[in-house]
């Protein structure tokens, strides 16, 4: 039996990383599904412009497709407001439809992206199968729900399925407004940078890293949720320090003698990545160096064109 | 400011007992919904035949007569069916539709219905505050996630919500293959009948009593989650003797002297009802030999005509 991926959100950040990986896999046969094209696509790659908001668009497609692997990335992801916009309600309702039409059509195995915000993240570690489920802001409690529905209709429809949590996903092709770029920008704009606060632990995954891990998850046979992450927790303060180190703006960059943390801010959220490398053996390929090193060159490049 | 009410499933079982009160109501103006229009509504209903299957015609109806307040009764009631449907997945996603469209047109106060099989059925008693949450069933699932998306979403938008969690709701109008209908056929048919287990107390409620509880608490301030029951648990022998005495046909019914559960069997169902007494002063009309008077009752001219 062949293995033929449907992968949605697949012009994303994570979901173009997940492409160049499965596109490169001779075992499968991935289609890309996005609202637009990209204008630059893995070579070969079978790609449609698809609406998932479009219900009975998808059922048509997914029946005429009927591929026995779902990778689901899509999701509103949109920088400061995917937390609290009501279109968390819309992306619950379009994954839930094409669940059924991927059901429908026979499907065997399903992924979808899933968050560290389902997390309790006052607990020192996250971890899948010990840590309480705490689901913040109407994205995290939107993915949750639908993650609950997933695991009830697997159950009674027999076919299998993971759930991978993302943490900290950075790399080239990332919003503006995240950390990384925020501060490549600033610094290289000759802003003195005052940084306060950022003890606490992150773990840092590169995009890359992100798109095989994904796909190792996919291939392999885990069930239910899966930790995505690098298993390398640095602080934040660590991790900008090595952003300003990279590009020669270490002087531009004051950190503050704070401990304390600022209100709202988080503890520090380390997750357990047993789970993910016992049952995939995947490792991640890029330190965090190397990572932070592609990251800037490639906005570097960007500010130069 | 005037009481405007959308309430879906208004030819249902429970939507029509709730249309009989909210349409006596003078201060309540109620459009009710379904998908067909039923043969009998209550004098002066505002009755609009929709499937809330169709979201663009949902957000058209309901962006158009713009109501303060929703009660959601629509839900697949199929019996035998429900519990493990795939359609459960889509009237997530519908009440999710709704659920924007009734905050776009500036709604305040959402009532649902949800379901006693979110509470962990292993406790003595099922308690809005106290008792953990076990959904079961894609049903119980489904109910319980889009109530945790109802929740997070009311928090940031600003309306009101209660979730109505029904446990036994008997009475004229119910399938056929409920309970009390099953057991008046069958022992009108002259069968002997042996009734096995049956010692594990539920807490039966008239569906009038139903309609003006769900009532009550739409026009109330409760929030969150309220249980929707009599505050009289018996056993489902009991209930079933109490039958059998109505319509004169105790000597059909053997009760074997079993004192153990069968396999799969429900221990106790005992729902607490001290927030919806206090929190609105509702108590029941009707006593359970009265109820199952009329129930037995409409059953026997059903058979006579």
């Amino acid at each position: 039996m062949s293995t033929r991926v449907l992968l949605t959100g697949a012009s994303g950040f994570i979901g173009s990383a997940v492409l160049k990986v499965l596109s490169k896999d001779p075992e499968i046969e991935v289609h890309a599904v996005g609202r637009s094209k990209p204008n630059k696509l893995p070579t070969g790659t079978a790609w449609t412009s698809l609406d998932l908001m479009s219900f009975s668009d998808v059922r048509d497609f997914v029946s005429a497709l009927r591929p026995s692997h779902l990778l689901h990335s899509a999701w509103i992801a949109t920088h400061g407001d995917y937390w609290s916009s009501p279109n968390n309600l819309d992306w619950v309702g379009a994954s839930l439809n094409l669940l059924r039409a991927f059901q429908s059509g026979k499907g065997q195995r399903i992924l979808i992206v899933g968050t560290s915000a389902e997390y309790d993240w006052s607990r020192p570690l996250s971890d899948e199968n010990n840590t309480p489920i705490c689901p913040k802001g109407l994205y995290g409690v939107s993915k949750n729900a639908l993650r609950e529905i997933l695991a009830s209709y697997c159950l009674q429809t027999e076919m299998s399925w993971a759930w991978a949590r993302l943490f900290c996903v950075y790399g080239p092709g990332e919003p503006p407004e995240k950390l990384l770029p925020k501060y490549v920008n600033r610094l290289l704009n000759n802003e003195s940078v005052a940084f306060s606060g950022g003890h606490e632990l992150r773990d840092f995954l590169h995009v890359t890293d992100a798109g095989s891990a994904l796909a190792a998850v996919l291939k392999s046979p885990l069930s239910g949720p899966v930790n995505i992450a690098s298993g390398q927790a640095v602080s934040i303060r660590q991790f900008v320090r090595e952003i300003a180190e990279q590009i020669g703006r270490s002087n531009n960059l004051v950190f503050e003698n704070d401990t304390s943390r600022a209100p709202g801010e988080l503890s520090s959220v380390v997750p357990c990545v047993s789970k993910l490398r016992n049952g995939t053996g995947w490792l991640p390929n890029w330190n965090l160096t190397e990572g932070i090193a592609t990251a800037c060159h490639s906005l570097l490049n960007a500010r130069n064109i």
